[in-house]
Order: structure tokens, then sequence, then C-alpha cells
């Protein structure tokens, strides 16, 4: 049922699509490298399964593929930008770029962002700010699948937060994780295999836990971090609110329920508060601090601390945040990525539909 | 089994308390007022019952009541501040002005503090922001507690985030959590009623799942937010790694195991990596993005839509993170604040120990 494919016949694929469609030569590349580090990073609901979904997109209209990306206010250490509708893929690491260029000038830089669209893995965008000894974080809104805790309904996307920081000799700490207990990509996982979700990751439409995965298709939600009251869910719906609140209300893009859709075939709904979709980047100096090489030298304490912990029974290591992304990357760069037959048609669908 | 005393009351016994260990009238004055606000927001784990706690804490040796606050280190948007093992009491709202001085003059303000002690609840430095039209954040790591998932080891502490938002009619969003499933205060009401814990909450010193609320005693563990890995317990964990690295390994604070505790009667494990325990906080000015008004009407909108938003059955509203503690607060200003009987008897042999 698997197809595998080398990253460069991916890339190259890819590439093409997007200059179809009307990117720039420079705007396609970066599009690809960012879509395409999620399948490398083993993040597969996140990378080419989605092109025919950013294609759909633009054939609707809602993506502008020649945006004036720019900033709308600053101050030394902040910046508004407007995504003019583009890529998210696009927009995301240019402002991050600008908050790596505050970062440089006076310590940290902080960019919100308004009038975007889906960026991919956040962990792209907050992993640009390590090769300059900074701290990156990476934030976005997203479509509404997420309910509150007590609500029915779906006010919050699954809204991720990523925060990488810079290490010694030991690979960077790199945390990317939707701000619910299970990300939508392992929702689907157990749909295509029509098994049972563990309680704690939806509801119905009417608020009862479920363990149905196809739940959300009949009304129902995804489930904050905690799952229930009882295990702190109002706790992961108050992080996935602050990553609302940062990317969208502070940028003046849309929030809550009014956040549009990814897929094309669902409306947007009236009377939007703001434009497209928002996320938020920041990048801390390490030096703003202390001396880099300090830094890192203590990171290196703190992980090997984690990494040489005594186990549970059964587990053979406790894992450092990227651990696993970054060991599915370097067999997927030699191996290549393997491809669901679904995501396989897709990518033939979009062949045929640009005559490649 | 419960006394009530007015907050005007608790406050002159505590400030009384802080001028006898040394605190000079300023000092002790801002660490009761910081002490003091867990109790009139219902987070009585963190308030009053520890007074006895910190002065133990001073007893032996590891409180300085003279510190000398100063930043070690800067640049336009960031500072380490050395707290010279003040109580954290009153060094977190001095880190905290620092911060704030910072985002009036580039925007932001990102202080990160070494050798400090614990400074009560991080909404009462969070919260300093919000009377300046910004956004406050406070972090702090704590003494371990916490296993990391798969670890059989405490390695991190409750590690709380707190993001204060301000609003415009409507009050301000005020998170202020642990990045456990259950703080430890919720714990030790267990404890104290003999009841079982919920699954996910803790576990024993092998790593194993258990109910029992005394388990920590034995060795065993608080779980990070999500409980178990099925449901994001490595998510937790990186949430409560991500608040160590920045209050400590950013600052030069101890980290993971070596966070001295709280108790007075446990050591401090040798070999330390740095000085203290460590903080971090924030400021953002909400009109280095937008215009304040512009933002704040969008806060209530945003609010708006929560508060409205179709419940489950048997729930009456969804909450906006702050609701509870702000209702607390307006009932105890009012009523007094309920003190248990083993605290009565603290405060009592306090009185005794410094003959007020």
């Amino acid at each position: 049922m698997e197809t595998t494919l080398s990253y460069d016949q991916l890339a190259t694929f890819t590439n093409a699509i997007f200059q179809k469609i009307g990117c720039s030569k420079e705007d396609a590349e970066l599009a690809t490298k960012v879509l395409l580090m999620a399948d490398l990073r083993g993040i597969d609901s996140h990378g080419i399964a989605r092109l025919s979904g950013y294609v759909r997109l633009w054939e609707s209209g809602r993506i502008n593929v020649k945006p004036n990306i720019r900033i709308i206010h600053e101050t030394p250490s902040t910046a508004v930008v407007d995504g003019d509708g583009g890529l998210g893929l696009v927009v995301a690491p240019r402002a991050m770029e600008i908050a790596i260029k505050k970062a440089e000038q006076v310590g940290t830089g902080w960019v919100s962002v308004q009038h975007s669209n889906h960026f991919g893995i956040a962990a792209a965008h907050g992993m640009l700010a390590l090769q300059k000894d900074m701290i990156g974080i990476a934030l976005t809104n997203a479509s509404p699948l997420v309910a509150p805790t007590y609500s029915a309904e779906r006010l919050l996307g699954t809204n991720p937060i990523c925060v990488c920081i810079p290490a010694g000799s030991e690979p960077p700490f790199i945390a990317d994780m939707a701000t619910t207990t299970a990300a939508n990509g392992k929702l689907e996982i157990l749909q295509r295999k029509n098994l049972k979700a563990p309680e704690g990751w939806i509801q119905d439409k009417t608020g009862k836990i479920s363990t149905n995965p196809h739940e959300l298709k009949a009304g129902g939600a995804l489930l904050p971090l905690g799952g229930d009251k009882e295990r702190g869910s109002h706790k992961g719906y108050a992080l996935g609110a602050i990553v609302d609140i940062l990317s969208a209300v502070l940028s003046g893009a849309n929030y809550a329920s009014w956040v549009p859709p990814f897929v094309s075939f669902l409306p947007i709904a009236p009377d939007l508060p703001g434009k497209g979709i928002g996320h938020f980047f920041g990048a801390m100096r390490v030096d703003a601090f202390r001396p880099a090489d300090e830094f890192k030298k203590h990171m290196d304490q703190w992980i090997h601390r984690f990494r040489t912990a005594t186990t549970i029974e059964g587990q053979e290591k406790v894992l450092i945040p990227g651990d696993p992304e970054r060991e599915m990357e370097a067999i997927r760069k030699e191996k290549g990525i393997p491809l669901l037959k679904p995501v396989l048609e897709d990518l033939e669908y979009l062949r045929e539909r640009f005559g490649l």
C-alpha cells in the first residue's frame, strides 16, 4: 500500500506544482523546502499529503501566489507582518527572518502575522533561529476543530507551540506540539485503520466523550491537552487560547471560530473580525542573556541528565523533544519517503491537472 | 476546622514576620502583597500556608533578607538579574519591573533571573504588565517533583506558565498553570481527606501509575500535563522543560534535579550547576503590535465568543482563564480568608517564635 520516493523526486515535483500555480521560482523553492520538511521529519499529515489542498485553496481564490509581504507596524523588537494572502509556507519563513534580524539588533525579535495561510510544520520556522545561536519560537492558529473545556462548540484550532533551543555537542531541543491531546494526523491514522481512539482525544457534537475517530465529521471536536477537566484540559485550552490571541488578536488576523478552514470546500464564516489566519514568531539571542558557549555547555548537561535518567519498566531511555523527528529525518533522507495510496493518487491527479 | 481572618489581619501579621526576619519595610510590604495574593485568589497552597516555610528557609541560611538585586547582563530588550539569594517574593516583582521598563523602550522586555527562591503565584508578577496595557509572562522552575515521560526519576518542578492579556470592558485573560496534570496543592487536599487521586496525576517510584495521593513521600512523582504518553504527557514534559531552560539554563540558575528544594529539611544536591532557582519574565506592549484600543476591542469580542458558546450538558458556561480566581478574590476581599487548623497552628508558632 506504500510507495517510497526520494526527497529529490518529491522536491522536483512539488517545486514544479508551486511554479505552475504562479509562484516565483524563489517562492516555489522556499514553499517546497518548508512543506517537505514535514515528510522528512515524519509529520506525514502536514507534508506532501497537503499539496493538493494548497492547490485547491488557490483554485478557490484563497491564495495569492504573488503576495506583497510587508511590515505594517514595528518597534525595535516587534513587527506586524501582512502576509497579503500568500502561502503560509512562504509568509512564515519571511516573518521569522524579520524576528531574527530584530534579535540581532536588540536581543529579541517578535513578529505577529496577519492575512496568511497554513504554514506547514511550526518547527520549519522555529528552527531557522538555531543556526544563529538563538532560541526560536513559532505559533499559529488554525481551522476550528477543538472544543474548550465545557464547550460543545469548536472554537480553537490545534494551535501548535514550537520552541527550538540550541545545544553544544548535543543536537538541539526542538519541541513542536499541537495544544490538543492528539494531533489531527494521529486521528487520521485511526480513521484509515478503523480503530477506536483512546478516551481523552475527542468528544461528540453534544460534548460527550467519544472513541469514534470519525466523530469530527459528525460535528464532534478534538480535546485540549489534558483531555478532561480532572486531568487539566483547562490548561490545554488556555495554551491553545494564548496561541490564538498572540497569532491573531495581536496581528489583526481571524481568531476563534472565525479562522478560515484549510479545506476549500468548507465556507468561510461571515462577519470576519480580521484577515486570513495568524502566526506568531519569536527569536531570542542566547548571548543576550549569557555567553553562547556557556549556555550551550549547560544545555548539553541538561540534555545529558534527562537522557541518562532511570527509566520506567519497558522503556529504553527518556527522549529529548526533537529526538524522534531527527531520527526519522536521517532515515528518510537515506531511504526515501513512503507515500500512502491516496497521497500518490492525489499527486497523480496534480500531475495530470498541470500536464507535468 | 476553619477560621476566617480578614486580609488586613493576615497582611499585618505577615508583614511583621518578614520585618522580624530582617527584611526592609519596603521589601516586607512587597513580599506580603505577593504572598497573600495567592490566598485572595484561592491558591491556598502558595499563600500564607507557606509563610513558615519561608521562615525555615531563612533559619537554615538559604534566604538573604538584604539582597542586592541587580542586572548582570543586558541588551535593549533583555536582562539577566541576579536575585542574590533574596526572597522570590521580592526578587520576582523587581525583575518584572525591569521587563516592563524595557518594553516601554523597545516594545518588549525579557528577563531571566538566577539565584532566587520561590516566588509565590506566577500571576502576581505577570499581572503587573496589565496596568501598562502590556501582555505579561511569568515562568519559574521549582523543586524536582515531576517525572518526564518514560522517566522513573523526578527531574522537573511543577514549572508554571503564566500569561496575562489585557482586555477592554471584559476582565483580563489570566492563565496561570502548573505544567503537570494537577498542581501539588490539589494533591495535598486529597492527602488531607485520604481520597484517591485520579489516574494520570501520579506514578510510584518505579514509574507505575498510582492513585495513592501519598505516593510522592515514597519516591513517586507528579506527572506532566497529559498524564500518559497516549494522552500527550510528552507535551506536558516539553512545556515543563521549556520553563526550566528559559528560567535557569538561560540565567545561570540551577535546573533539572539540581533545583534546591523549598522545604528546608531536604538537602541541596551536590555539584550545583548554577545559583538558586530561576525565573523568566516577559512584557510585550500591545501597541508595539497594533493600537491598544483596537486590540482590546478584539479581546472583548474573543472573550464574548467563548463565554457565550454552547456548553456541554450540566455546565453553565465556558470559563475564561482567570474567571474562577477573580470571583474568589471578590468573595475573600469581602468575607475574609478561611484558614485550616494546621495553617493556624503554624501562624501561632510564628507568633510565639517572634514574640508578636
